[in-house]
């Protein structure tokens, strides 16, 4: 995080040269923990071409890049267009981002990424059109902004519910970035001296909604003895991990303890949100990440009601909204980032 | 709160009439629920006036007019000048503040004032110069944006820790008021399923901190049979309130019931600061208010150190400063107001 960032986004010096655009059409990248999503939009933003890989595992960032090239590549063939062609490429990546450079550092959901690697300058030589880089759950909260539920406001929080908890915040129109790490909605602290969150503090938002919180709480449950359906569920789909598909099904069973850490996850927001909303007095909360477009408008509603009892202004609470772009939002997101490319 | 909210105040159209304001000293009041503190300053800001009066306990919304205009006009004598010769005058008050009118409602902490007054209309008649209206918790931390502790930073959060727990915000140099309401850091919630708040709510930062909160809890332990000091305190400074004075002499005394119910303010504020700074990751946080200019640096350090284990960004903590305006800020900002007087 630097005093210097003061945009979402920049492209290298590198990428300014290799520039041959002889198309409209941008491309998108969500680098996630678990997969990479490409997309290839249209000057409307339609997507025209998309493909999904899985996040390499082991291999550090240069292995993560392969995949995004590839992944690329399929997504512009899918646009019957060479990468090349694209009239730029937008990434939206998790970890600390130098937008002046495109390095992207302390990317700990992402493979061996603990130092700074400069993902915007190689993938821009490998894709030869300029790349911009910027955080994954602003340039989600953009897109909701300016294509999806969040058309309709000037403010807005966006709250991405999934394996962890990401806020990205518009205020006025525009992105509020802070010094640039702004938007730790999973992070505000809604039990002092609460349960252990992933990221080592207690207490946190994320300690009771995020997927990978209660995936933990859920084993260790079951090593004491509780009995659940979730890891049936979850072997049965051939995961190893609980998808937002298992929770999803498994609280429609009723199975007694799915529903017991949903429905904690649910206050645990309504609070979390609520306290944002109580400073930010934001006038539309969009929700969206893997359990949030999973579970779609029912449970917003059911966040909104448990906001219900701690928003101070009660008589004019924000609307709250379902994600409207699903699970390609973040890519989509992160094309509109390549509108910055020269013509 | 109206959706029509897009400043900090406004002037009605009888005070434009009745304008005739001869020199460039400004008239500023701070409206709070037990004084109202006027104060005049010249054109560079400096106090050369000030007047401290009770607020009325009875009479409602008339009485503390009068009373203002009795503040106003013992400032200004103190300035050698007439209160009709200001150019302009600022009130910073608290309840929901309608800026296209002047009017003030729902002031529950100011006597019989549930309904809508006028009360920019009703002053500016009175004193016979223009007068603004803003929120007091706004005013006072843009005055410390402007002319105090806040003077180097771009954004930052303003905690006004007394009877209650305030908060204003600047963003980016500009005051953020959301939908008018923003600015409610007391009322993050920061224990789910908590203490009671003197809002009714629960878990609300202001049920731990807020100075009124903390001489309900005091009362209810004498009454339980704990030992205090407290109260002895009291009496002998001839208060019927545990005042921030006396807070701050038994806390120096060791008192072991106040020096534990402060401990717990400072972990809620840690705790509630921090989540507003992970979400908003301001450059600094500015600790005003009864209790927080009281307790000063040392406490300022005490809550900065709170803050430490919930902050996401814990390598750029933002800087905790007092504020540097002491008690006469809220007057002073709301001077700060009477700036848009024309001429």
């Amino acid at each position: 995080m630097q005093a210097s960032v003061t945009s979402g986004s920049t492209r290298t010096a590198r990428s300014r040269r290799s520039a041959r655009s002889t198309s409209t059409a941008r491309g998108g990248i969500d680098l996630g923990g678990t997969k990479i999503e490409a997309v290839v939009v249209d000057s409307r933003n339609q997507v025209i071409g998309s493909s999904r890989q899985p996040t390499p595992t082991t291999g550090g960032p240069e292995a993560v890049a392969g995949q995004i090239v590839r992944a690329m590549t399929e997504a512009a063939e899918g646009a019957k267009l060479g990468p090349s062609r694209l009239h730029g490429v937008g990434v939206g990546s998790p970890g600390i981002i130098d937008v002046s450079t495109g390095a992207v550092s302390s990317a700990r959901n992402l493979p061996d990424w603990e130092g700074s690697y400069e993902l915007g300058a190689v993938l821009s030589e490998q894709l030869g059109t300029p790349v911009f880089v910027g955080n994954d759950v602003q340039v989600a909260t953009d897109a909701e902004f300016k294509l999806g539920a969040g058309k309709p406001y000037k403010s807005l929080l966006g709250v991405f519910w999934g394996t962890g908890v990401g806020g990205g915040i518009i205020l006025d129109g525009k992105p509020w970035l802070g010094r640039g790490g702004a938007g730790e909605i999973g992070h505000m602290v809604v039990k002092i001296d609460g349960a252990r969150c992933p990221c080592g503090r207690r207490g946190c938002l994320e300690a009771y909604a995020g997927r990978g919180a209660m995936e933990a709480r859920a084993r260790r449950r079951v090593e004491k003895g509780h009995k659940t359906e979730l890891f049936k569920l979850m072997e049965e789909r051939g995961r190893t991990r609980l998808t937002s598909a298992v929770w999803a099904r498994a609280v429609k069973h009723g199975d007694k303890l799915a529903v017991e850490l949903i429905d904690n996850a649910v206050r645990a927001l309504g609070a979390g949100i609520a306290s944002a909303v109580n400073l930010l007095d934001v006038e539309a909360v969009v929700i969206g990440g893997g359990l949030g477009v999973r579970f779609g408008a029912p449970f917003a509603g059911r966040i909104s009601k448990a906001m219900h009892p701690h928003l101070f202004h009660d008589e004019s609470p924000p609307d709250v909204r379902v994600a409207s772009l699903g699970d390609l939002g973040g890519a989509i997101g992160a094309a509109l980032l390549a509108r910055q490319a020269r013509s």
